[in-house]
């Protein structure tokens, strides 16, 4: 496409999307593009047709192969040519099919089929495609470069934070692995979803009305059909698809959108100017802003962010696409069509955090100091932990007090609980008694109250690894 | 409470629903009032003291059992006054859980947990409790009434519509039908959406800090405490238990909440004036309109449809809410209280649509009519499908001139084909050879193209009752 | 572009929607494509250089109109391709532009802003121009061919229907009038809501930092620039124009789609086989089924509500990009391009209800046949209130008996009233002394209760016609 | 209400929240709870039927004060009770009135009414004032409180920040001018929307059937109704008033909830540990954290912030409930009763705001320290914007690799700028021929480039002072 007219489209996902992520829009084109929604439905009247033939016409001295393939000789253009006479999208397409198929099998073309068979059924191909070859690959990716990095960082000690607030240590692995394992989660989901989407032949109202006329078993007739996309029918359809198995592939793809939101969050915070823990890659050329020359901004985290937020929200179409009366209205329509855009959204966000994961630099000294200036205060918590242990009911209201002092005065927590002999003597004991360690020791480092962080992201990992070698193998 | 205090709350829910749903809002509120949440979480620090008592004070004398009991003791205005003063709900619950709790164990309340650990923990069991104990019981009586109503009207024939527009001839058991396989399906994943469902006990960032001083295997500590209360740990936890499993729960309420509010919408339509195949009970004394005295409206249905409303678009919250900051923030607090309101506007739509199927009256006589007025068109299916079958490539075509002339001309479409003598010859053959019917006989009476519609109705209900056993037996 | 190449595209906006509006969307695409983003930013740029070269280079000799139309030769493509090397869209663009300038200006190209003065300034420009050049003509064709339809159907009577059932009657231009006000009313507020926009050239965090180094009075300079552009700054702004001028003609947009999506449902509904008033245009090739020939489907007013289930929740997008960290964060990018979709959807929504409503055919036999079967009852109205204003305090509950008792037997209202001599002499006493008319003649007919219906449609569409005549005059 | 039965409720709106805002949503309750949805429609009624009592029984001796002081008369609960026999909400208000009021009027109680022309007048009239009386004073006191705070910090220098990054200097006050702006806009529109509310008293589908019996102009009758209680009538009306002035009304609501949950997060961010510019209020007694002692968390910010996630969605059911079939179907009526708890979920989040900013702690001592901080290296802008004033057309480039430099070595840019001579040269000379200070001088200290922030800061302010007197003026 000539670049120029590429900007004269509506979407940003048709040219700044499109031409920030090429390769990989060039990939979901295959799958939810116009063009595309045409070839899928096309593959699946070749297989209702062969079908037939096989059955109706045993004899038949042609080339199945000549219709199996059919689909790529058929051209979009020439469909919606069609369409503008038959304004009907799935007669456009039959008609069109015909001039493509042998005379002798062309009464047969979409015979017992109403239009909604071919469409639904050449969506859950094209969802179950796009979703297998594409998103779930590129999801894998992302998992393993967060894995990648919680292992590489496993061990960095780091202040945890809660309500934004330093809270007591963690390690970098650690918190990276949260999204291991919520991500590995969906991830997992996503691909079993994908097998729970389904076709039909049912004919108009989807009780078999016109197959019936055609064949004794028409049921048995549709799953033959179907297995050659592989595909089942569903429990019961209209003359649609049920709606919930699309939904909730789409469900769970909003839910792992939210997971990556949440991790775009974390390392947009991470990288403010008083936090810098983490940086985006920033190439040596580029500007971050047309005015401020030091500017080095995390936009790509940003970015992902605000795919979310343009995103999201759409759930709210899936849910009321639900609902099509009696045995079907339309008004579904068009709105199914925009599943395209979600999908090549949520990929581009997929795509932008896998590329902000590999390339993320870790300010370990940062780290460091930001730690140091919590250990001030947030070993409160040990404190308090030891003094209750070993039977002190009001242990937490008296290290409360304690840390109220150290922040009025702003001497160290440590300081001031050393200062109250009793006080300390008692935390001495408890701490010895329960840890073997030195008080003195214990509580001069925050390094030393990490509890399972370590270990913890280590297993996370483990498993994450193995769903990947699960996936692959399917 | 008294009633008219009852109606100076705010929210419908806890004035015009409560009093519309009395019985089944005080089953609600044993899970997701206020109260139920204070008890709840007494429930888990019950648990977590049994366990650190077990361990830690292995010679304690006293009585296990009084600590387990002790939410029947603790009263949720107590913590709600000790609130006022730490502005801490959980401190709140364990400062009032002192003086239930003999002296001995006093300081081992709540030792190693974070606030959240209790919270978190308390609302995966009542949201686990709530759909096991109300929302999956009311469901399953809502399958089974579709069951009974579709099995009662497996045979009743009725005119397919799509578009709005008589398409072609259904069963009246086969459109309730695809309502048994939609819901069947939903109440399956609810109920295995519980078993997801997560708690956790490991402290102020997920890595176990504070427990990793008192145990060797905090890890084992934590299933231990959570298996009092027949939950599990979840993979991986920041301060919080990870949102996913309960958002998974609650987006498969809201598909069911579609479904249903799609049947609601079905419902309504079928009750038109113009209509008129169903009735909703309408009781001897009550009026349809203020001022219209003959009214009769669909009024149930339409409240179904409208909690739908308002409802559903609640799923945007709970997406919004998978963010929290690094080891959390608290802004998904509030909104997540209102989960317990979701539940309740969900619960009453289905009691609602409960009592609109148990009660519904079918007018076969309308339904025949309907079908009956459809029939002069509604068979030009069959006639492009013997035709088709039998060869003829412009079989569609025909047919749809033959229809444009039955509509131009108001003669129903078998005569103006049987005024066409050729046509007509050709349409017998081929329905002949196909059917083994007179064409004269097929064509005169649309209860002859059902299809398997209600072959397919019982099969589904058969299915349907199937999950019932199942599900009953759990 | 080459139609195979645009059938590549992802978004439905690009290639299925773009193909039936293709008037439409190239007019839109001189507004929001990419495109239309870089020349609109490229005019704001000029006006900044112009008016610093005007007071920084008060003797320059070179031609202002060459900097004003220089937008007319920047290409995006070059911007892009300058884009892959700065990272930075309007560094880009800058960089591009100084090519196109004389050299003794380019040091004054940006100078004193920051990239968001120059894209939110240009935003403002683009919304406000595409809502003033396409969308208010397009909805005031949209309310002009409504009022046609209601003041040629004003006293065409119909059956007035609430809750889908037989009300009181009232008439077909009535029924129309209520999307004449309430689009009108949008109308006015839509035109309204672009002078609101505002521009900003206050640098980067919005405190004129930047030109208050270059002039005494930057918030004069900032004016001066802005009204080149006819557009006024905001009272407040920080790197970004504030976001709620913007979001409120949003939400505009969106209401006025809520209404349109309304009369959809009414026109779909009101098109059942079963109720057949008015009927979508259909060209005399058209398919309405590839299965089932006889169908005419309201595939139109379908479409229409599904692109509203579509667009409508993307509300919630505006709402969450009005936040933004302190001086901002870039989270709102991305998503606020996605603005560009939802104008096109909403375009091609009323583009397709204003031609359903030019070519709708209004069936007035079965208007009158439904109004006639209606008339066994819906005159219970009337006789409640002339029987209640003769002093009757049970007057609703004594004719609603009567209808009970007329539904029951299937006997019309009037002779079920007329047979209960005591009622009926009440009534017409009742029914004379109010109206001056004989009960049997007034009850005999529905056509005699329209009420208002026929003068308050007049009256409407008087108003709709002057609210045209001022929108146009602007 | 016995507390231990208010924690029974199940909305957190009328057991958590409640308790925290025992005032306020007593107040609310007057206007949104069932009481007042009784209390108000039977103004109505009272106000329709005082109109028929003087037209139709001029003679009439009675007392017109009893009724309209009848509202003070009627229980919800007799209301309820009645309603139970009906199954009809306000046939069961009817009902009710009856008893309280003179026999020889009874018959013109709601006559010529629907239920809807006293419901949906009610509903206007209800939450036109809860909006004047609550939530206008409320959000009034906020931007007072709000001014009152950017006042007094008008001239604190603050770095400022945008993609979470030192940008250039602000004052604490401009920074709050923002919100001061903003809200003040959102307040002036809000209270404006209140007076597009508008009632009805047209009948059951709008066109006046019932009252052109009765009256020979019922639109000048409905007028003298409406105008009783302060409202006009719509341009329009089917059986419902027009949703728009009511949506428009909440979105506006929900605009100005979208300014605070924006200043939450600014507030939530300045009380990072690392960052801690402002601090909440935190009482003496207070705990943070039930395990971290230390904890001091910014709670109050983020429950705001939480609150507006859990309401603000609900912006789709509004614009669903625009749509209502032909004359009216019901599917709007539970849905819009949850406005209650809209209203209430946002006074909520206002009050709480309003306490936030009254007791914010600003750390002055941080706030510098942050600003000396950014100092490093935020004045490159300035350094950019004299060498490009002074001709230099690469000065921004230069200026990017200066910041480049000075990250890479750790010095401060001014250092590094002094470093190279010549470049510093310029940088003098261009400095002092734009601004007249010494480069030295100039680019030693941040506080030098605050631009116009102090006086915006103050200009907006008062702006806001004159709107808060024209709103206490009405």
């Amino acid at each position: 496409m000539d670049p120029s007219e590429r900007f004269a489209n509506i979407s940003p996902l048709d040219h700044r999307y499109y031409a920030a992520n090429r390769e990989l829009f060039e990939r979901l084109s295959l799958y939810v593009s116009e063009t595309a929604a045409v070839r899928y439905a096309v593959r699946v009247e070749a297989a209702l047709l062969s079908e037939h033939v096989q059955r109706l016409l045993p004899d038949w001295s042609g080339d199945l192969d000549e219709i199996a393939s059919v689909h790529e000789r058929v051209s979009p253009v020439d469909v919606a040519t069609e369409e503008e006479k038959t304004r009907h999208n799935v007669r456009a397409i039959v008609n069109v099919l015909q001039a493509h198929l042998p005379g002798d099998v062309r009464h047969l073309i979409h015979l017992g089929a109403t239009s909604v068979d071919i469409l639904d059924t050449a969506a859950a191909m094209r969802y179950r495609d796009v979703t297998r070859e594409v998103l779930v690959p590129l999801l894998a990716d992302l998992l393993e470069a967060l894995i990648s990095r919680a292992e590489g960082q496993a061990e960095t000690e780091q202040i945890g934070r809660t309500h934004g607030q330093f809270a007591v240590p963690i390690t970098v692995g650690f918190a990276l692995a949260e999204y291991v394992a919520r991500l590995g989660d969906c991830l997992e989901r996503i691909h079993r979803g994908t097998e729970d989407l389904r076709g039909k032949i049912s004919g108009a109202v989807g009780s078999y009305n016109a197959t019936s006329v055609l064949y004794r078993d028409p049921e048995e007739f549709e799953r033959a059909v179907l297995s050659r996309l592989s595909l089942l029918p569903g429990e019961h359809a209209t003359q649609i698809v049920a709606p919930e198995p699309l939904l909730r592939l789409l469900l769970e793809f909003n839910t792992a959108f939210g997971v990556i939101a949440n991790l775009a969050d974390d390392l947009r915070n991470l990288q403010r100017s008083e936090i810098g823990e983490f940086r985006e890659f920033f190439a040596p050329g580029q500007v971050g802003s047309s005015t401020m020359p030091h500017k080095r901004n995390p936009w790509n985290a940003e970015h992902v962010k605000s795919l979310w937020k343009a995103f999201a929200p759409r759930a709210m179409t899936w849910f009321m696409d639900q609902i099509s009366e009696h045995q079907r209205d339309l008004s579904n329509s068009a709105s199914a069509r925009f599943i395209a855009d979600y999908v090549a959204g949520f990929a581009a966000a997929v795509a932008r955090m896998l590329s902000i994961v590999r390339k993320l630099d870790v300010d370990t000294e940062r780290i460091e100091r930001n730690l140091s200036e919590g250990s001030r205060m947030v070993l409160a918590e040990p404190m308090y932990i030891v003094l209750a242990a070993a039977g002190h009911v009001d242990a937490h209201e008296r290290v409360r007090r304690l840390t109220l002092e150290a922040e009025r005065t702003g001497v160290p927590l440590i300081e001031v609980a050393r200062r109250k002999s009793d006080t300390w003597r008692e935390i001495r004991d408890a701490c010895e008694s329960l840890t073997g360690l030195d008080a003195d020791v214990f509580f001069a480092d925050p390094r030393n109250y990490t509890g399972r962080a370590a270990d913890r992201a280590r297993k996370i990992c483990e498993r994450g690894r193995e769903r990947l070698r699960n996936l692959r193998r399917k």
